[in-house]
Formats: structure tokens, C-alpha cells, sequence
């Protein structure tokens, strides 16, 4: 499914002597929504290998395979075999992926950096904090040189890097794109899935052939995020880009798959066929590093009318690309379309991935070592 | 349910001594979706009796309640005893409604209103007539002086007023309130329900857990109709607003109610306050006539920021209501909102009752007779 | 809707000189899913007058039109004024609804029978008492004698009548019905609603586009409840019905109406017609009383072969008609059959309203006094 | 998925020199939605290429890829390419899977099957005909002995199989497990998915929300086809085998996969753990040969109380495992369970597969050569 998955480790990741040739990875927050599908997806991944699960101490000390998995997809032998441990800094291989709940994310996670930890979180907690990357590797990974700030200013001995809002992703990613025609202003109105909530999330009576126009706090999330990961990143820090955005979010009763109607003003004049060129030709990092998780094709271009769909689009190329279709004069703004992304996959857990994929690509990773911080501190 | 039933026929209509105090109605292409929903909303109408159904030929010498019927409310035993009749202009009562398919309707009723129907239809065909009202009564009422030059340019001794696409009844009602701050241009998404594409219409596997992102034709009818409508009859005809209307379609899996999300830049300051208390104090002819389908507000203003939903609130009001919540500050336009109608009923059937009562309260009906225009011609 | 609906008052109802002439009644668990129905019914309901609402402590306070409602009916303002009491036996009227939930109407139900309410229960902990009535009105309403052994054996001043089980009466009527027949044993798979689970009930991740097999406990319900309504009552007792019930339950994705499939084998042979005969002619003492809530036909006989459906027919009759349809031979018990009800309406609240109006008919109220028992005390 | 991917053709299979090492076969039907399951499936089968379509006259002439495609797997690239032909009997491969609708099948696979075509079918004209082996590979793979009678009788220089029904597949492959404890009569009641409809199928306002307690001809289907699947072929064909059915079947709206829940009584008894091995050792001939498309066992059992579901299980496997869970005492009949199937899958294309393997395998087919019947004819 994945167009590029490049099997050999990258050579900056020193794995010691005798190991199994892959990093191993821990996971927090790993028995909620979020958190099993990065177990899914780190599943037979080519560099990593998950081997430390975390959660709170309602499951610590339970074996993994013993507690709820949601997923239609099989819960992986040895992983349901771990036993899951306590929230504890410096337990744990360096690179960990936070699929925490934000009521605890906040502080863990800061614990987890300080201590020596990678933290590539999918909190909210973190995001705007003027220190810490929200990253898409496509988009902004110049925005990596923050870890340095981090450690020298809050004395990190380790980092954070955090996975935006799913929906933003998939607006981020098509703006990206139209970074040459210097996009203004966007009105985007989402139509999002119910795995976004978590389980068990949205109640039934609410989604059953109904619209929830209203989900807490999202736009806010849209509008500010979006900015920010296409903001500039200087001596002060990242500049916000100057596009306005405005989201009204809905929830609808979809499984995976949130599609967005956007509208956008360009400040450079553009024709048809050069908008539609930026959407298919945008590549980034990801593309060029050949990562794992990289889908050939950030943005998956539709000519059907009637395309791009969740049911019959989302899981394509792994669930990595953003699908953009039905480009179209905006009468409003200049520009309209359709973009659809995977949310649980390019959205969270998949994004979450890549940003790993692209700090072990680049050195990031102190070790990348086999065993955990403790055992080598 | 609904606000104001003023169970006495206006002043102006004749009805023939002896006959029962009701004006009789019929109603052409009686057979599909919508025609059952004229059916339905007819039963049991203070002012109107349906005593005339007429369909295709396919349909044509049976029994009406021999044929199927879709809908969850009863068929009234009156209404299954008749018998369809032909397509035949002249016979049947001088008013009809039409529920015509567009492949028929074009012609059918411009021979129905030469022959001295007066003709309420929810076709599209004659939509953008300059010579044809496209009525909202609550907005633009004064569009029915067209009839006269209808007559005199088409020679019609009967009238043709339509009902304006579903979606766009909604959105031109909202704006119509913000006439007074001068709208200059807006988006709007619409998530459609299932009902608005009529029976069988959409698969059932495009619509289980899924989103289709367009919908044939139904962006321009709202881009330019919602113009027309909100438009100046001068004496060129109707001179269509200059707002900017720029429209994203979609299909999501609701029954009935078509919710907008709807972004509005205003040419005339105005606070969070003044904007609401429009919506809130909207009124038109309808309510000050009191007629029998009219809400007593036509916008329903919600406070609960997850409202309006389909499910919950899309029946409220006998269907009638516009329902509008989330009204914000939208960074792109200005202001932003959620619009809720009920697409069958407010979008459809309800509305063209509405205008049919227009009619009959401003004394637009010739006879309102009683028998067919056929036994008065 | 409501095929019967006797104005007034049953004789034996005794209301304080310059009452309003409607028997006062309260609610306990108010807040709930089936609470917020009980309160939609009751709202102009010919005899009874809802006056008093009590629930849990956290509940307790506050103004019923404060607190969260659910339905797309509106709540009535008269109700919504109400302030919520806590759940204090011997206060608010003599006749109480209860809609608790099941880990505490066990007690508190007792208590309230026996400080002399009449409490008419949709909790599970009393139906399989042997001295309290489990009631259907039109099936077993013989079973209330044995009221005068609970107040002998229990001490208590007042009664306790339980609802059965949503799916069980739906079951238990049909069957009801057949008992001319004999049936022997019956196996029934149930479709069974949203709305049967409550709110927030069912994840919309497990009912979308989904089935989930298994309602916890649902089966054994159906299985011992529907023995006992139709069942015999003795010097012992009730003795069970010896028909044999084996249920296999389901949740599927519709909001309201549990649909039944239902195979059954008869003791007395018998044609289709005098089997048919035997739903459509089936009535019961609420028919001969003309009970407010009593549908004019218990069991609504359909012809069309695909109907009963959820969506199209479960409102008819204002929601108090069991559905039955499709009645053919079955290869292996003899005959089979569709039934359909309305799971919150014939399954819960309305099943309420209608035990209380045969309770007021015939008198077993003792004072249907306008003012609290406290009060009255 | 798959348990079992034999990757080298079976010994009896002749390929011509030069030719890719798998056999060609062709597709009738191809352009319907079980004719793009097909296409879907045979995608990387190690065993057979797709290299000839066919359909009725509308599409002959036309591009494969031009057609509409509605799966959400990609259409691959090769199959694009090719031209569908018309149904022209002695035109392409030897084996030939038929997915033509019934209107047409009838006498079309007749004139494949004479003029030397292996036709594998879905369709049900052909299912009772005696002398038509109705095949379950892990069920009746003795049944295939009927092809010789064919020959002789019909003079086909060909044959014919046939797929059963898709709900039937799952019946009776759980009842086959149980055929050591003879089966004597079962009551079922499916739950079906829209995609057993087809496209564009079912209507969407039928499925919405809904349940459709009726499918034409559906419970027929399911009564007549088990018993003919698990008869004894003797000297005068097949027997039926004398267990009772009784179905009952729903349309549901899920979007792939039957539900079933089956009570049976058995004439042998048995422990609840004897009846369980029955149905966890089940295995046939598939298993045996490891045909390619063969699960490694037939018949998945779940141990949670709320599994088998839909969404979760029915894509396990490769859709090609029949899902089994919730076994219990029925009160009724004796016991009762759960059963869930691909109905796509495991009841459609899958089958073919699965069919058309065993007939490699067996040596049925003559040639499996690599052009058509007419290059060799």
C-alpha cells in the first residue's frame, strides 16, 4: 500500500551490537484509541520495532492482550504479550510515541522529554508552545531546528515534536502546496469521522442519520494550527503565516475519513491547470528520504466528479496521502475544492510515524538504541 | 405544530355556493417523492382540498392508492380513491401544484398556464425565467407582480410561480435577514439528506458511512437563484443581488434537513447582537397575513452551540422554520453560521403551499372555484 | 394518532373539589432516557397531570429545564419550571412512574410502594417478584389481583405493577394473541434499537454500519418474562406459561422500533386465515375501556410483503401498535411471523401510561388525590 | 490474510511452453458489481491471470477501465487495459467465472459449458438443477462427480458448477460441522448487507436507519440449497439431505456481511464442548490440497460474547473464513449460535475461487491452457 517503504535503516541510527537491526520504540497512552492504532501501525514497520507499552495506572501491570482492542485488524502476538507499565520518565526506549489523553499529557510528556526521551506526541497539550515543532514532515521539517531551542532553554535532555489535529493536517498539507500562489485567506468546512472521538466517542443516538454541527474546540484548532505549521521559522521563533483561516467543523456519521469543502484566496493569479499541477507535484522531505511511512504522492489527485469519498478512497496508499478533487473557481474567494484525508492514520497515529521516520533519518535520535534510556544511562 | 393556521379563506377568494369552503387544488406528477409530500402536507389543509391528481401516462386511469407510497405518515383514504389522471392541461382546478420531473415539466406547465392554471411548481425548468417568479414569500413577495407580464409577454391566461431549489429556500432566507447589513459575498457546504435526491436516488452503498461530494447542478442553483431571489424587480425585470455566492454540495446520511455552514462577509459593521436579533426578528408578508403554513418565525434562532441537528430539530415548526445557530465572527468573511431546513417540506412541498396561500390571500386566483376549470370554462 | 381517547375521567376517581380534573402524577428518575419519554406522553394526556419529577442526589435541585433534554419533541414549559426533588418516599403524588435505573429503583421503589404510592416501574428488579405484576393491559390484566397479596404479604400501603422488558411485550402480544392456538415454544431473533440502550447507550463506532450480537441479559428476559405475562394466575401465584422461548438478541443501526422474527410452534392446528384472524381480532380490556393510550387494534396486521419497517411505520398509532407481518409457514415450528413495536414508546413509557390509566379504570387508585400524599398524609 | 497461498500450480495442470506459469481465465459478467469482486480477487491469484472479460452487448467493444468502477481497491492496471468482449461462447479461456445476472445466465452458461468452457457461476439459475454440482469445497467436494453425468447427459464438452447463495454458503458450512450430530431442522434469521444487493441495489431511504424485513426469494434460497449442499450423491443424483430450514431474511444497513443467528436442533446429542470442536476441527478438501484462496480453518469461533460483528470480523481471513460464536443451549430447538460471512467473499467471488481451485487441483480441467478455446479449438 505504501509507495515507499525503504527497508534499511537510515545510517545515522547507531543499534547496538547483536540487536535486532530495528529501533525499538515505546508507546504512551497505548491502550486508548489513538495509541492501538499506532500498535497497529507499527506493526512489521521496517525500522521500528514496539516494545514498551505505558499507560495510566488503571492498566499498568496488565498484560496488553488482556485489555479492549477496537480494531478490526488483529492485535499482533508479541504485543499483546507485553505487559503494560506506569507512566514513569527515563522506563522505555528513547523514541516514544504519546497517544495520551491531554488531561495528562502536559506534564508526562515534559517528563518524558526531560528525561532523555524523543516524545512525537498526538496531545494537543504541546502543540502551540513556541518551542515545540508541530510538525508535517511534507510541509515544515526546518521546523526540527526547535529541538535545540527546547534543550537549551528548558534543559531538555531529550525532545518533543507534536503531530497537529488531524483535520488540520489535510488543510496544512493542501495550502502547502498553493505556498506558491501565497494563499490569503480559506474558509473550510469539515465533515469529520467518528473514529476522531475516540472510543467510545460520539454516542450513537447523536450520529445516526444526523450532523453534530459542533466539535469542542476544533476550529479554533484549524484556524491557529494551520498557521503555525506554515509559519516561519526564525530567530524569535516561527512566524505565523499570514493566510486566515476560518473552519466550521461537523461531525457525521462516516467511520474513517474526514472531507473538507475549502475555499481559498491566492494572492498570485493562477490558472487551472497550475493549481492542479501544485496539488500534484508537491512533494517534501518525506519523498526525497524514500521514508517508510512516505506515500509516494502527498497529495492524491481526483478526476471523478464525485471523488474523492471516504468509503471508497480513504484506506488508499496506506492511508498516508491527503486526496484533493473537484478544483473549481470559488465565486466567493477564487478557489475551491475537496480534500479528504485518513484521520486516524495521516491525521494521528500515521503522522506520528513519519515525524519518527524523519527524525531517525536525520540523526535526531541520540541512539536509537536497542534497549531502554535506564538501561543505558 | 405550525405557528399560525388562520382556518378562514381570505377575503378575496369565490367559492361557488353549496360547495364545502375550501379551494380546490390539484396536483400534476402526484406519484414521486415530492408529489407524495404535497400529498401529505394537503391533508387536512384549512383552505385547500386536494380533489385532482394527475402523473405520466405510465400512471395515468389508476388508482392512487394502488401505486406505492413512500412515506411513514397514513395516505388519506380520500386521496387513495381518486383516480390519476393525464397530464391534461385545462382539466382539474385552476390551482395546481407541480412536482413535475424536469424531462416533463418544462413544457407541461406552460401549457397548464396558458389553459388558466395558475401553477406552483418545484421544477427547475422555469426557475430562471426573467418572465417567472422564483418566490420566497417571506423575502420576496413583491416577484409576483411578474405574473402580469407573464400574461401579457406569454400570452398565459393562468400564472407559473416556482419554488426555488432546496437548499438555496435556506440560505436565501438567512441572507434575506442580513439585508440590511448588504452581504457581498459568502460560502456556503451544505450536507445534504438522502430525501432531497427523491426515491430510489441515492445507493444505498454511496450513502452508508459515507460522504459523496457533489451533487449534480445543485451549486449553480444555489450561486444564482439565491441571486434572483434576493434580487429588485425593476422595470427590466428582476435585477439579481450582486452578493457573491460560491457553493460546496455534498450528500451525507441523513433523512431529512439540509444543514448549511455558511460564512458571510457584510458591507455594514454590525455587533454579535444586531446580527441575531435579524435573525430573531425576521418577518415577512406570510406572518402579517397569517397564513395557514407560516411560521410564526421563520428563523428559529438556537442557543445550544451544538444546534441545530436533523435529527432533533428539523420537524419542529411543521417543517417550516429555518433553523440558525453558531452564529460567530468567521476570520475569513466576517461572520459565520449554521442554516438548518427541512428540505422535503421548508425546501419543497411546504413551500410551494406557502406561496399557494400567498396567492389565494392577495387575490391572485382568478375563481378559486370549486370544480375544474374544464366544468367553468 | 392514539386510536381511543376517552376525555374523561375513569368514575371512580376521586379529585378534590376545585382541582384541576386530572389526576396528579409524579416520576421518579426524571433525567433519563426513558424518563424524558415519559415526560413527552404525559404531556396533555386526558387524565393524568405530571406535576412532581424526583431523581438521583446530583439531579436533585436543580430546574427540569436546566438540565440536558434529548428529544426532538420540545419539553413542555409547564415541566421545565419544575424544580427536581430528591427521591424522599411519601412525597409527590399518589401515582408514581418510575424510570430508574436498576442499580438503585430495587429499594427505592419498595419504599415508595410502601409508603402508599403506586409506582408503575420500567426497571428490571421487581418484574420476576412473585407478587408483583408483570403487566401487559391487554394480556394479562388479571395479573393486578395480585396487588391486594403484596399489600398483605409485603405491608405495603400502596402497589408496585412493573413494565416488562422493551422486546418481551412486543413477543408477549403476538403470542398473546395466539394462545387460542396454544403455542409450545418459539424462537425469536430480535433487531432491537438505539434508543432501547439509552443515552449515551451504544458507541457510534459499534452501530455503524454494524450489528452487534448480544444485548446483556436481553435474552433471559425474554425468555422467563414473556412465561410470566402469560402466565396463570393461582392461590400460588403465577404459574409460567409452558411455551418454550429461546431468544437470540441483536443492536442494529436504527433509532427507534425493535423488529422480531419470530417462528412458533401451535398446539391446535390451524389455517393461515384463522391465524391471521387471531392478530387482527385480538383486543384486550383497554379496548373495552377505551384507555387513553389504548391503540383501537393492539396488533397492527400488515399485507405488504416487506413491511413492518422501523422507519416507515413504527410512529403509527401513536407509537402504541405491536406490527405483525409476513405470516407464513415455517419449515420447522410450524408458522413464522414479523413482528415490530416501538421500543421507548409500546416497550417502555407509553406501556407505563397505559398500566396506570387501566389502574385509575378500575379503581385501584385510592384517593387520585390533587395534592402529594404528604399532603394528604 | 490468507492462511493457506499455495504458490506452484497443481501437477495435473498443463501449460503451454513460453506461457506465464498460471492459467488464463476469463470473467463473464465482468462489468456488474460480483463481476468486480471477481476482478478484485483474482488480482495477484498465483494460480490464475484474468486475461479475457465479457459482458452483455452495452459494454462489449468498450475499455475495461472506462467503465465505472466501484470498490475501493484499486482497479489494476493490466485489467484496465483489456477490451470486454461479448459473450461469445467458445471465445476465450477454458475456465470461465460467471457473474452474470440471472435474466441472462441461464442460457449463456449453457452454451459456455457445451461449447468446452469450465463455468464456475454465481448465478442461481443453474443452483437445483440435478445434474449441476451446487459446491462448498469444504462441503461437498464429491458432488463435483456430477460434471461426468453433465457431459453425458447434455452433451457438454464443458461444465458447470455452481456457487451457492451467499447466506447459504454460511448456513451451511456451520451446519456441515455439525453433521455428526445430524442436524434434523434449524430456524435462521440473516441480517443482511447491502452489498448482497448489488449496485446500485438497495435504495438509500430503505436503508437508512432502517431494516427491510424481507428479501425476494432470499428464504427459499436458504431452505432448498442447504439441503441439496448437504445431501448424498447417489446413483440418481443428489439427495437432499432431511434436515428442516426455516429462514427469515432482513436487509440491515451494513455495508459487507450476513449475519445469521441459527438455532438447531440436533438428533444426536452432545456436550456443549463436543459441539464446539465440531465447529473449531472442521476442515475439507481445501485444507488438505492448500488451495490457494482456502482458510486454514473454515469455520473462525469467537470466545467474546459480543463477536462476531461486521465491522470487525468479516474482513479477517481474507473474507474467507465463516465467523462462529455465541454457542449456547436454545430452549427451543436445542442450541443455538451465531453465525457471520463475507457475503462478497466467502458467499460470492471468493466461492468461485475456491471452486475453480479445487478444480485445478482435481484435474478437471483439460488443458489450462494459455490461450483460448478457440486458439486451441
Amino acid at each position: 500500500m505504501q509507495a515507499s517503504e525503504r527497508q534499511t535503516l537510515p545510517a545515522g541510527c547507531v543499534v547496538p551490537a547483536g540487536a535486532e537491526r530495528r529501533i525499538e520504540v515505546g508507546l504512551l497512552g497505548a491502550t486508548g484509541a489513538v495509541g492501538q492504532q499506532f500498535v497497529r501501525l507499527l506493526a512489521g514497520h521496517p525500522w521500528f520495532q514496539l516494545t514498551w507499552l505505558a499507560a495510566s495506572e488503571r492498566s499498568a501491570g496488565r498484560r496488553y492482550g488482556d485489555l479492549p482492542w477496537r480494531l478490526a485488524a488483529p492485535l499482533p502476538g508479541a504485543i499483546a504479550a507485553l505487559e503494560v507499565e506506569a507512566l514513569r520518565p527515563g522506563r522505555g526506549p528513547e523514541l516514544v510515541f504519546s497517544a495520551l489523553d491531554s488531561s495528562v499529557a502536559g506534564e508526562c510528556e515534559e517528563q518524558f522529554a526531560a528525561a532523555g526521551h524523543a516524545v512525537v506526541s498526538n496531545a494537543r497539550n504541546h502543540r502551540m508552545d513556541p518551542l515545540v515543532p508541530l510538525l508535517i514532515p511534507e510541509v515544515n521539517p526546518g521546523h526540527l531546528a526547535l529541538i535545540e531551542r527546547q534543550r537549551a532553554e528548558k534543559g531538555w535532555r531529550g525532545a518533543l515534536v507534536t503531530i497537529p489535529n488531524c483535520s488540520t493536517v489535510f488543510l496544512a498539507m493542501a495550502l502547502a502546496a498553493l505556498r506558491p500562489f501565497e494563499p490569503r485567506r480559506a474558509t473550510v468546512t469539515t465533515l469529520q469521522a467518528l473514529s476522531g472521538a475516540g472510543y467510545p466517542g460520539v454516542a450513537s443516538l447523536d450520529a445516526t442519520a444526523n450532523v453534530v454541527p459542533f466539535i469542542d474546540g476544533e476550529e479554533q484548532k484549524l484556524e491557529t494550527e494551520t498557521q503555525k505549521i506554515l509559519g516561519t521559522l526564525g530567530a524569535g521563533g516561527v512566524s505565523p503565516h499570514p493566510v486566515a483561516i476560518s473552519a466550521q467543523t461537523t461531525r457525521v456519521p462516516v467511520v474513517d475519513g474526514h472531507t473538507e469543502a475549502i475555499s481559498v484566496e491566492l494572492g498570485v493569479e493562477a490558472s487551472h491547470e497550475e493549481v492542479l499541477s501544485a496539488f500534484r507535484e508537491f512533494r517534501g522531505e518525506p519523498q526525497e528520504l524514500s521514508l517508510p511511512s512516505a506515500p509516494e504522492r502527498p497529495l492524491a489527485v481526483h478526476d471523478s466528479p464525485d471523488r474523492p469519498q471516504p468509503r471508497l478512497d480513504v484506506e488508499a496508499f496506506g492511508g498516508m496521502a491527503v486526496h484533493v478533487g473537484r478544483l473549481r473557481r470559488c465565486p466567493a474567494l477564487g478557489w475551491k475544492f475537496i480534500a479528504l484525508g485518513h484521520n486516524t492514520i495521516r491525521g494521528a497515529a500515521g503522522a506520528g510515524l513519519l515525524i519518527a521516520e524523519l527524525l531517525a533519518a536525520r540523526g535526531v535520535l541520540a541512539h536509537a538504541r536497542a534497549g531502554s534510556l535506564a538501561a543505558h544511562g
